[in-house]
């Protein structure tokens, strides 16, 4: 029997890669294609102009030989992951259907409001979510597949806390549609574990942020490989809850959350742009090290290609 | 291939009760040894008399038949759970040593302390860990078998944060000793899973915890079974992590810390017996009310029998 997410996207293996700030453009998503899984791109850390060259570039990175001419030409699926806080979401839709990206993952928002236009676009939905009450309207909203992510997971991540290990069980209970586990996932263990759960796809992120395609600054790839367990904590809960590395600014927040600091406090800690500066610029104290507890696990330089060979053993 | 922890323990199936506060008497150990796992008394809530008597009254429980009087007699396999940060430990070793109780897990403490002395008088030690760093220590002090837990489980908790989907992979790969897996592990799907990630066995907490063999009160299992998601959340790290069903008290501790609450306040506002108050007494406001993520899973009344015919379907 044909796996679902395999059926879904038309890819070979049920592996998708997150769509993630400043580690997703066009070279990762177009490597996974490649490889067999699914690509995203992570327009949250984009221009709208940068996008748009970033789907350009996927597309012909994956346009199909032999296939005729840009407007028919043929292309390995791909996709596109869409924060909907993102202030310019209305562009960022716009660009997505004018380039015909086939796939776009929704996250961080309601799953009411876009999935009927991106539908009507022809374009395949998955919504991230962090609890099986939000994968319910999922389904109601008619999306194709929920990506079900839990509290190991880098990056923005849930208030509930619930870990993957419990959320994939109760969210396969919950609905009908197909389900991609995230958080925690890396290995071959874990994948099968994924499975056992009742995902029917997993969606890595740390460990694709890591390898040698991922757009992320070298010294934050080698300092994410050197991660020891419990040097990744979530914080900033007060506003939106991330997964950080232990540095002077993660430990500056960790301080200013034991003192009592308001949001307000937090935001102004925080200010802009420090998730560039540390997972780009490579500034290891001073920028914001979003990143996934399983990051422990991975040591070693790797490319694509050596992932997707442990992967599909 | 035998399984190692049916081997070491001389059980049927690789599936241990943890030992928990007010939960894990005789009955409910006994219960679990006569399926064919293994039954864990839990010290950490009983005075030493008090101890000495569920222990006799486990063996008592568990003997086999025909085998020859109280001296020389035998007796399914059952442990006993220890928190070394138990004021009384010393006494509780002694009892354990003189009533012959055949397995000991320890946990809150160092390996190193005790490991010895159970092991010169013939006792399978076991220690608790939430890290791979503690696991390794405790095959140095020669423990047979390491549980590591997750962030997800019930009751005190790794200041790590790391979740059962992370940390067993990562203690798999540090230890060539026995490994269980615990937190979020209560259904046949999530067993599957702790094997897939490289565990040789379970512990199981929550799921226990709530059946009909549980020496907690019916209103605190009646309000664990109708948990949803999120209602659980780790609090009192400046104190000692433990995880607590949302009440009136625990929307007191997190007011506290968010207002940047000193060790200090919260161990006042803890006070003394919340836990017995809650687990116990079935005050569900003010007592301290601790259980897994899992319990959201868990909707039924169901015996021991009933959770391992689930099991080990």
């Amino acid at each position: 029997m044909e796996n679902k997410i395999c059926k879904l996207f038309g890819i070979k293996y049920p592996i998708i890669q997150a769509g993630m700030i400043w580690c997703s453009g066009w070279r990762l998503a177009s490597a996974v294609s490649k490889a067999g899984g699914l690509g995203l791109i992570g327009a949250g850390s984009m221009h709208p102009d940068n996008l748009r060259h970033h789907i350009k570039s996927c597309r012909s990175a994956l346009q199909i030989l032999g296939e005729a001419g840009p407007e028919g030409s043929k292309c390995l699926p791909f996709g596109v992951n869409v924060p909907l806080m993102y202030p310019q979401v209305e562009e960022i839709m716009q660009i997505i259907v004018e380039e015909r990206v086939p796939i776009v993952f929704t996250s961080a928002g309601s799953p009411k409001k876009w999935t009927p236009f991106l539908k009507s676009h022809g374009v395949i939905v998955v919504h991230v979510v962090s609890s099986s009450v939000f994968a319910v309207k999922c389904e109601q909203a008619g999306v194709d597949a929920v990506v079900a992510e839990g509290f190991e997971a880098g990056g923005h991540n849930g208030r509930e806390e619930t870990t993957t290990f419990c959320l994939i069980p109760q969210v396969r209970e919950s609905i009908t549609i197909p389900l991609i586990a995230a958080g925690g996932v890396a290995s071959r263990a874990s994948y099968d574990a994924a499975f056992a759960l009742g995902a029917d796809g997993v969606q890595i992120g740390t460990r694709f942020a890591l390898c040698t395609e991922s757009s992320a600054h070298p010294a934050f790839k080698e300092r994410c490989r050197g991660l020891k367990e419990g040097e990744t904590k979530l914080l900033l809960k007060k506003l939106a809850p991330a997964r950080l590395v232990d540095n002077e600014f993660s430990r500056a927040v960790q301080d200013a959350e034991n003192r009592g600091a308001s949001a307000t406090e937090l935001e102004e800690l925080l200010g802009r742009g420090r998730a560039k500066k540390g997972i780009f610029e490579g500034d290891l104290e001073e920028g914001e090290l979003e990143i996934g507890q399983v990051a422990s696990m991975i040591r070693d330089e790797e490319s694509v290609a050596d992932i997707f060979a442990e992967l599909t053993l």
